[in-house]
């Protein structure tokens, strides 16, 4: 038995999330297709984090086993031609039992903000568009807050796989102004990207929503510790929308 | 009765064009529909160019009539809070008898080319992706050849509206590199910009299909020139694809 793990990029704007489902269109269902014909046969994917709708990926990994005769460094050319919406990036041969959810020891995530009048054309779906551009001193101070093992309950929305514990460990928070331009103008943005060994579910867009509060004088770093105390849903921010996450990269 | 003329941009991704058809969503239905919600009455939208699917618009233009109540300058708030992919960038009051399309008096078309081994995932849709940069020298002697008045037929696909003539004047045919970046790389591209008073069905993106392969050596200006003398379809290059091409500019 063969043993490959991916490691993909993907738009989330088109999808239904990673999580294969009947008659809608998934990141996961587009792929287990696409494999299956690149592979001879039936393949089905174990992927690291089941993105949401609208989420989007720079390096979310998944593992598949069977007895294909295609060469692994072959995949990633044979799948992304039958792809539109998602690349793979990688594939390398792992030990029999590896599993890319059960073995990651942690995820980093980026979270972009940006301000303009109006959302742009072409870039409406990768950032979170404010009309004004949050603070990032008070954005920082509030993020070392939450850096370090706490529990992050009240970074927790309700509806996810309902887990055993909410403490978590944040290893970075990182704020950095972002500047980028497209055909219509130049825009300023704020790239939050956080490392974690796990996370609860909407936690970054939550943490986000919070943060970007917090650097627009709505909310303080104060409330952000109160909030962390308190373990309660409603004394944390908004839950940033899903078009500005990215999964970044996932730690073996 | 007032009569609105609009300057509109919008994604052409998810649209199969811009005219009007049952059970498909087009940039004329979505529009209108936001419109006559705006007004309060049905509106219907006579637009300068019928895009075709994947085409995008920076300048389309489009006018309409109506007793409505709500001053001109509110509209194109009033329509982008409606809207998703579309922008209502300027509407302004006309004189009577004015039309989007019969008074048009020329448009310009930008026609977007870029390279990577794969499309880039964010871009994919706004590029003519190719795998090698077309050499801007040929290209610019064989544009050269098409300003002027000429017979197009070479430059027609079949299945447009028929046209009584298919000679057309180009006031200009202008190639000029390109240089842009995204969350992944930096790209070099080239940008065709095509100024004339008219355009035959598909002409723009034959002619941009046409120059790409001149620049890549498939093909001669002394080709181009054989194209315009014969008026064979199959003395042209390709159709370059949809996702490249915008309409730039109205001009009335």
């Amino acid at each position: 038995m063969r043993n490959v793990l991916l490691t993909l990029a993907y738009d989330g704007t088109n999808f239904c999330g990673w999580q294969r489902q009947p008659n809608v269109r998934t990141v996961q269902g587009e792929l287990e297709q696409a494999l299956s014909q690149v592979c001879g046969e039936e393949i089905e994917l174990n992927g690291t984090s089941r993105t949401d709708a609208g989420v989007h990926a720079l390096g979310q990994c998944a593992s598949f086993t069977g007895n294909f005769g295609i060469p692994t460094e072959r995949i990633p050319l044979a799948a992304n031609n039958l792809l539109e919406d998602i690349r793979v990036l990688d594939a390398k041969e792992m030990p029999e039992g590896f599993h890319a959810r059960f073995d990651a020891k942690g995820k980093t995530y980026l979270y972009r903000i940006a301000t303009a009048p109006l959302p742009p054309l072409f870039l409406r779906n990768n950032f979170y568009w404010l009309d004004s551009l949050p603070d990032t001193k008070p954005m920082g101070e509030a993020a070392s807050l939450l850096v370090g093992t706490h529990n992050f309950a009240a970074f927790q929305a309700a509806g996810g796989t309902p887990r055993e514990t909410t403490v978590r460990t944040l290893r970075d928070v990182k704020i950095s102004p972002s500047h980028f331009s497209d055909m219509f103008g130049e825009y300023a943005g704020i790239d939050i990207e956080v490392n974690g060994d796990g996370f609860l579910y909407n936690m970054v867009r939550i943490i986000a929503g919070t943060l970007a509060e917090v650097g627009l004088g709505l909310r303080t770093a104060a409330d952000v510790q109160t909030a962390l105390a308190s373990h309660e849903r409603k004394d944390a921010g908004r839950t940033a929308p899903p078009q500005g996450l990215y999964l970044k990269q996932v730690h073996f």
